[in-house]
């Protein structure tokens, strides 16, 4: 299995997230992304977009992070944590309504949140106030509905840390080291929530790379 | 099965397409979104984002247009149109990617222009030809890499017609009736798709809801 990434970026993180998390083995092919090495024909021939991450298992070749961990999640269950909810018909679906809160809700307002508070100072480029305004309003609103799920249930899709979870730990990282991280801070059930799952051994792992 | 949503709105029309492919029976109940009924609390306790469509059957809730759709191709796999690939892991792994590069590459300009294109006249506010041109950019860079993967089957996740496929059908029926048109007519293997998957039953019954 080889996973194609750089530890730098938010979505390879979430994949190594969840290969920790299985306790898979993985052999991990550092892509040069200041030397543009994800625009080369040999990158394209893994995903056409130019991005990272891209996955590689014989002949099955993947790209996007969450089609990366639904495949490990769901392939290898007698592994590492269980990151899907088995049991009823209507867990599984409340787990997939969560997988896409994450995906058309917090993951907009997060990432242009996490280039304009993180990437741009990390290349030395100035941050733009109004694009920082406009996408903490937008997460805000999505942290009420998020504070109000967690006094429910412990994590998203119930009380069990799931991909639904995971899915959002490289952009929460980068926003609790933020201006942003007022926004988690004053609601208590998604402070204790990103507390929890930011502490998890596989998330240390993830940032461990990042010095090797 | 209660499906809460607007015969306008192109998610609605996408959880619609799916119901009708299915061959199942729903009670469908129109959100008056003119009048704002999205917002009202009755509403919220369906949807906590306030947004269409919503989705019932018995004690299961369910929004955000994906999860219901993913649900009722899972759940009722003996019904209507298999929408999803059964076979092996790999083919389950690359419909997973396909679905995930309609969610993450062409829903994010579509959306915007089909707002600007559409929606906006429609309301008798002037559309941003400057938001146009940026996403206009952005889909005929999604494109390019569809007109080389459709070059190799005929719909996305292989040479049957999936959820990766049918999740597309909303935008695309609006940006086919848009100026944007051009995108899909420029390149010979996206246009035969997009054509394909417009003239399905199912989306013919979709816009006659628009008409009652
Ligand atoms: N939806 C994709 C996003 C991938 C993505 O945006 N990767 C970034 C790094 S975090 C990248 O490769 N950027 C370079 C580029 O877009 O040219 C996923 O989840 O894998
Ligand atoms: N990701 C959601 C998007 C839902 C959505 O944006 N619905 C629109 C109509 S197409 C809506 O309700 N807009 C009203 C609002 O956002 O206030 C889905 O796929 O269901």
């Amino acid at each position: 299995m080889k996973v194609h990434g750089s530890p730098l970026s938010t979505s390879t993180q979430r994949a190594l997230a969840c290969f920790y998390e299985k306790d898979i083995e993985f052999h991990f092919v550092n892509v040069d992304m200041g030397a543009g090495q994800h625009k080369s024909q040999n990158f394209l021939s893994l995903n056409p977009f130019g991005q990272v991450p891209a996955f590689e298992e014989g002949d099955l070749k993947l790209f996007e992070s969450r089609a990366i961990t639904q495949y490990i999640a769901q392939e290898y269950t007698d592994k590492g944590t269980q990151l899907l909810l088995s049991g009823s018909k209507d867990t599984m679906a409340v787990l997939q309504l969560w997988k896409e809160v994450e995906a058309h809700h917090f993951n907009p307002p997060s990432t242009k949140l996490v280039f304009e508070l993180f990437y741009k100072p990390l290349f030395g480029l100035a941050t733009d106030t109004a694009v920082v305004e406009e996408n903490e309003a937008a997460l805000a609103k999505v942290l009420d509905v998020y504070e109000a799920r967690l006094a429910e249930s412990k994590y998203l899709a119930g009380d069990q840390f799931t991909l639904a979870d995971l899915h959002h730990l490289p952009n929460a990282h980068y926003l609790m080291g933020s201006s942003a991280k007022k926004l988690f801070d004053s609601r208590p059930h998604v402070s204790a929530w990103v507390a929890d799952i930011l502490a998890r051994p596989s998330w240390f792992k993830v940032l461990d790379m990042q010095k090797q």
